[in-house]
This record gives C-alpha cells, sequence and structure tokens, in this order.
C-alpha cells in the first residue's frame, strides 16, 4: 500500500481539464487514423483482460499516461472496431466528429434535467431538436410538440418499446377495470421483429403464450401479411383474450424487411391496437424523399421510433421516440414526489421529461442530435444515407453477378442478404 | 433554401476531429473557470428557447463556432447548474476531469458491447471494475464475479430495482405456477424510499394495491421500524397475498436515513423475499471504514446498488448493481436471437451482459468509472467523501446554532436536514 495521503484534492482544476482531455482527443483521433490496422473482431480468448489488470483498485493515484498505455496496451486489442470501415457485424453505429462534441458537451455539463426546473435548456433543446427530426422524417404534426404530440430520446428502442406498451397496458387494464385482466392482454410482431420487442413484453408483465411471433415468409420478402396479422387477432378475440399492441418494422434487422405499415395502421385502429412502428435502422434513411414512403400510414400509428446512433451519425446513445398521445405515457410513468415538486411543472407549462421514460435521472443527449444536424445540415445527412445504400446496390449487384452466391431479398437500406448457395455449402461443408 | 450540395462528405476526419474537439475542451474548461457567475438556477421562462432557435433543421452544414455561440448565447443560460459550487438542489452530479476522460474515450471508441463478442474489452473491463468497487465497499465475495456473484452497471437506480424485481418476479411465478398469480405479488419500501422504486414495480405489472409504502417516522429517524415491516408482511400472508421484494435504503433522499438492513436481510430470508439495498447516494460513503457499518447484513442481501454518477466524481449516468445469483436476472432477461450467437456465448464463457439489462445495446461505462478509480486512487476518493462530510457538518453545526432553524435528524453523510422553526414559518407566511 502507498503512503500517499491527500492534503488537498480538486478533481477538476479547469487548466488540468483541458490539458489532459486534449491528450485523450489526440489519443482518439490517433485510434481513428489506425483503425484499418486492427482486426475488426477482436482476437482476444476469454478472460484475457484480468491476466493484464491488477485485481483491486490502486490506493494512490495513477497518471493519465499510465491509464492511457494501458488502454492502448490491453483495452484497444479486446475491442471488435465498430467505427472500422471494415465492420459489417450487426447494423453500424457510426461516431461522428460532431455526435463527438454533443458527447463532450454532455458529459462537461453535466447537468441531470429530469425535469423542466433541473436544466429547462435540457428539456427545451430536446423538444425542439425532436420537433427537427420529425420535421425532416416528414411526420404528421400529431407526432410534433407544435402539433398535438410530442417526442423525447431513450437510450434505445428497448426502452421506447417498455415505455409505450405500459402505457398501452395501463389504459386496457383501466378500461377492463382490473389488473387481473393483465394475463388476457396479447402483442403482436413478426417472427423478424426485433428480439427486444419480446423482451420488453415479458418484462412488463405480459405472459409469454400471449406474445405472437406472426410468421412471415420470403413470397411477403418477410414482410407481415395483414391478412395472417387480422386471423391472428380474431383468433384470440375468439379465445377471449384481449388485442394490445402490434409492433411494425421499417427494415428488420435479419432482411431490412419493411412491413406495410398503413395496412397495419388501419387494422390497428379497427380493433384499438396500440400500433408502434420500429424504425430503428431505416428510419434514418427516410429523411430521403425516396425512402420516405416506406412510412406511409405513419399518421395512423401511436408512436413510432428510430434510432441516430445507428445510422445517423449519432454516438451512443440515442433513439427518438414521438408519441401521438404523451398523456398516455405520462399517465402510466408518471409519479407524486414530494422532491420534485416546482411551480414550473405545477403550472403545467411545462414538459417534465422523467415522465416520459423508465429513470428518473437523465442526460442531455439532445446537445448531440442537434449538433448532428446542424453540423452536417440535412443535405450532408441525405448525401451519408444515399452513399451507403448505393454502395450496398453495389455489393448486390456483384453478389448476384457471382454464381457461389445469392441474394435473399432485394435490398431496400444498405443491408444486403446474401447467402452461399445451398448445392455449394453443402459441398464446402463436405470439403471441411 | 440554401443551394450547398455535397460532392463527398466525410463525418469524421481525424485531423478536424483533433482540431475541433479541443475547441470544445477549451470551451467547457471555461465554463467551468466561470461557473460561479452563473445564478445556480436558471432564470428563463418556459418556452424561451423556442423563441431563440429555428424551427427546423438547417438545410446546409453550419460551422463550429456558430454552434458554441448558440451554445454560450442560449443553451447556458437555461441550464441550471450541477456543477456549480454553489448547488445544494438534490444530491450532486459530481463531474471530474477523470470522469470526463472516461467518457471521451466512451464516446470515441464508440463500440456496443451488448455480448461479449462484440468488444470483449467492454465487457471484461465492466466485471473487473465491479469487482474493484464492490472491494472497495467490501462487500462479500458472494457478490464479486470473483466469488459466486457478479456485478453490472446500469444507468439509473430505477433500471436496477425494474430488471432485479422483473427477477424476483418471474422466479416467484414459476414457483406459483401461473402468471395470473401476478396480482398476488407484493413489495415493500418505506414512505422515504425513493419514488423510482413505486415507479419500478408498476413498469413490471404490480398491481398498485399491492405496493407498500411502510410509514416510517421521526422516532426511527425515518428508518424502517424491522416490527412494522414484519407486521405488514403477516397481514399480506393472511390475506393471501405473496410478499416478493423488501427494498431498504442506505441514504434516503429526503433525510439521508438510514434502514437497518441487517434486520430487514433478516426477515427478507425468513420469508423468502428478494432484499435489494438501495445505496444510490450513500453507498460512496461506504468505502470509508467508518461509514462501512451502515451496509454490515448485505451478506444477507439478493441485490445491491449505489450511483458513482451521485458521490463518486463519476460523470452522467452510471449505476452499479450487484448480484448474489446473476442467475435469476439472466434467466428472466435473456432472450435467444439469432443475431446474436456466436460461439463464445455458447461456450459459457463469457458474460453477455445484455442479458443483465432491460436494452440490448449499451455504451462503454466501465472506462469511466474505471478512470475515475485508477486517476483517484481509494484514498483521494475517502478524501474528497470525508471533506464533504466534514462540510455538511459544520454547517449543520452553524444551523444548530442558529434559533430560526432546527437540525430535523443527525447528519449521516453530506445532507443536513434542517427547517425554519414552525412558529417562524407562521410570522414569516404571515408577514409575506
Amino acid at each position: 500500500m502507498s503512503s500517499f495521503s491527500p492534503k488537498s484534492f480538486d478533481p477538476l482544476v479547469p487548466e488540468s481539464f483541458s490539458e489532459e482531455s486534449k491528450v485523450v482527443v489526440d489519443f482518439i483521433a490517433e485510434y481513428y487514423r489506425n483503425i484499418e490496422k486492427y482486426p475488426v473482431q477482436s482476437r482476444v480468448e476469454p478472460g484475457y483482460l484480468s491476466q493484464k489488470l491488477p485485481d483491486t483498485a490502486p490506493y494512490g493515484p495513477e497518471s493519465l499516461e499510465d491509464i492511457l498505455k494501458d488502454v492502448s496496451d490491453s483495452i484497444l486489442p479486446g475491442l471488435t472496431h465498430w467505427q472500422s470501415p471494415n465492420f459489417f457485424g450487426y447494423f453500424q453505429a457510426n461516431a461522428s466528429t460532431a455526435g463527438f462534441l454533443g458527447e463532450m458537451l454532455c458529459s462537461g455539463l453535466n447537468v441531470v434535467g429530469f425535469n423542466w426546473i433541473s436544466s429547462p435548456a435540457a428539456t427545451e433543446l430536446e423538444s425542439i431538436v425532436m420537433d427537427w427530426m420529425a420535421k425532416m422524417l416528414k411526420l404528421p404534426s400529431s407526432f410534433l410538440f407544435s402539433g398535438t404530440g410530442g417526442g423525447v430520446l431513450h437510450g434505445s428502442t428497448c426502452e421506447a418499446v417498455v415505455c409505450t406498451m405500459a402505457a398501452a397496458r395501463d389504459k386496457a387494464l383501466e378500461k377492463l377495470d382490473g389488473n387481473e385482466n393483465i394475463t388476457k392482454l396479447v402483442v403482436y410482431a413478426s417472427d423478424q421483429t426485433h428480439f427486444t420487442f419480446q423482451k420488453a413484453a415479458k418484462l412488463i408483465g405480459i405472459t409469454k403464450s400471449n406474445f405472437r411471433a406472426i410468421t412471415t415468409s420470403f413470397s411477403t420478402k418477410f414482410a407481415l401479411s395483414p391478412e395472417n396479422v387480422r386471423a391472428v387477432i380474431e383468433e384470440d378475440i375468439k379465445a377471449g383474450l384481449v388485442p394490445l399492441y402490434l409492433c411494425g418494422t421499417v427494415g428488420t434487422t435479419s432482411s431490412g424487411a419493411v412491413d406495410p405499415i398503413k395496412e397495419l395502421a388501419k387494422i390497428s385502429r379497427e380493433y384499438k391496437i396500440w400500433f408502434h412502428i420500429d424504425a430503428a435502422y431505416a428510419g434514418s434513411a427516410c429523411i430521403c424523399p425516396e425512402f420516405r414512403p416506406y412510412l406511409d400510414g405513419v399518421e395512423l400509428a401511436d408512436s413510432i421510433s428510430m434510432n441516430p446512433h445507428k445510422w445517423f451519425l449519432t454516438n451512443m446513445d440515442c433513439c427518438c421516440l414521438w408519441l401521438k398521445h404523451p398523456k398516455f405515457l405520462v399517465d402510466s410513468l408518471s409519479t407524486n414526489s414530494e422532491i420534485l415538486r416546482n411551480s414550473a411543472s405545477e403550472s403545467n407549462s411545462v414538459i417534465d421529461y422523467n415522465d416520459w421514460q423508465i429513470a428518473l435521472s437523465r442526460r442531455f443527449r439532445a446537445l448531440k442530435l442537434w449538433i448532428v444536424m446542424r453540423k452536417h445540415g440535412s443535405t450532408n445527412l441525405m448525401y451519408h444515407i444515399r452513399s451507403d445504400v448505393a454502395m450496398a446496390k453495389r455489393f448486390e449487384a456483384l453478389v448476384a453477378r457471382d454464381h457461389r452466391f445469392e441474394i435473399m431479398v432485394p435490398t431496400n437500406f444498405a443491408l444486403v442478404s446474401f447467402r452461399l448457395k445451398p448445392e455449394l455449402e453443402s459441398i464446402s461443408s463436405e470439403l471441411n
């Protein structure tokens, strides 16, 4: 144990803050410069890091130099490099200078904007940015604060689904007059819907057997068939169950499939089901007029979410959720707490975002999305999307010309679904 | 509309990344230098920001200079300055240079470590850091990876409570053999427990009437009385209900009260209730031997959480959650998804943290907590806690000497509970 014993301690001195932060900035810039030299997927073995680091925190302080040496020697080799141009593992999560600058401001100001009064700018910028983004996506005014709805930034789609599904649940249970009816509630998605949807349903107490992953097939390019959805709903109603929530996806994880939003929305209206659109990945593309038709019918939906941290150059984490009736969300999630009482909230003239999400505390995420939009402008953001899609189309064409592979479904966005032809696969596995 | 039309676009060029990031670093350093000049609580009126900003995103790109000018002119005046030394609004959320550097690395590397393979270092550093922190708190080895338990970083206590309560619920429902028994499950806390506990219970489907906010009083310094807890539990059992989950708090929000952890833990064992310790605020203090006795009995608990983003100099957001049986959490939250399949996960030799939390995606938060511990060392961190407590004690003594005020409960940590004496309060309101 070191004999170091502090006489005084200031964890934030502006001069050394500035100096040390610039060292880390250069460290990160150097990482970007060299990123293509790393194998995209880390080659470390499970447990590698515990061999390299001590098993307790140090007693005395250590230098930034030592820490960054460990980042270089021990952390970087253990990363899967999501920012590498050679990364094709999942949907991308593209960092940008703009997103990074926004994250720095968020982290540096370090305000906790759970309600309006705890940092008015955090709430107000978020509302403005949500309207900006909604306008870029040409969402109907029923989802905008300048209209009759509104939006909020969450950390992930799963969180957005948990909150909207809980809102739908509480609205339904009130109508059904009794919490015991929770076992009657049924949620609907396709077998291509992101698996966090099922997780969200389980979290809010939906019975596992009341989760419908409706089968899709090659014939609909892995999109939901409205006829199938209607048939499953009808069957549930006959069985005495209560249809609650349907999720339609614009750009599924496995194949980039797009569910028929307008038809699904109409069915949801007919059966009074909450209809959510998960456009986590492909929502970004819909800022371009040529992709916007995929969202047609959104005017009939209850909520829609998309993740700027995927394809919109916004560093992790950032999920936009818009609601036609924010009231339902607030009804379900608001809490009365003495410690949060303030005259602005009581005047009902402000938004208190803690009532729009799971947690109380929240980061000032709006800064980064605001800076991404301003620093790039919608023209560059559209260029970015189109350039990625053009690359994907080029790749698709190359694959299509190669007799060893086959394209599974036409490429809608920047995700190309292809496979080794089955006959070659069997030959290939025989050879191994 | 501008006529700007991009020919090419690179959102992350290392040179300009470095240059622009340093401008923002200096901007933030300047903010810290001047922070005491701002009124701590913003004086803006609701809706002020929409008067200052355009109502749509720009078409063409804007300069960093223009953006930072808007931050200065429009955002800073709308902040409530959580980093001001004059901020006493809620529990603090102290930023530090170390925390900021960690956030920069997290944001710059921008990996999405949902499972081991998606960035092994992110998972492994988190496991190591959770063990480091657990050792600083002298948690029993049953909560450590090096023992038989383990920990995870969440964004907030509410998230930690949602996940552990869902785990408890699913374990109970399996035993009760039917989801319809969800309406029988009861959760317990005190009337001083953080209100997000009630929100979490509602989110996972616990009936509102099955939430017990057990009354505390001045006589127990606003801590739970074990006798009362036992009586309420017994009554519920007699009524055919099933006690599920009890939350004990170390350092409540209103008065810094500490529930009797050991006695509550024993009762929980007796009735087979999940016992969670919420040490969000005061957990940080327990790294000092003189405060550690408040956690005595933790060895009998099922889970414990504390927030380094409150009193541990870690920039938002960072909540540590340790579990004695991580298996129960994973049983409840894991999902089988084709897109996540990989040989490391299937070998069961790695941790896949997406099964320990609500969302799939996750930030590399461990970096900042690691750097906070290394750059300060436990000695400075203890100094920081003791210095804050000493200031609080000094303030408490000054208030106690002033006949206009009274101290409500003795100051355990750095939160001083005092009030204007009732007779003066009535005089003061008559004068207004």
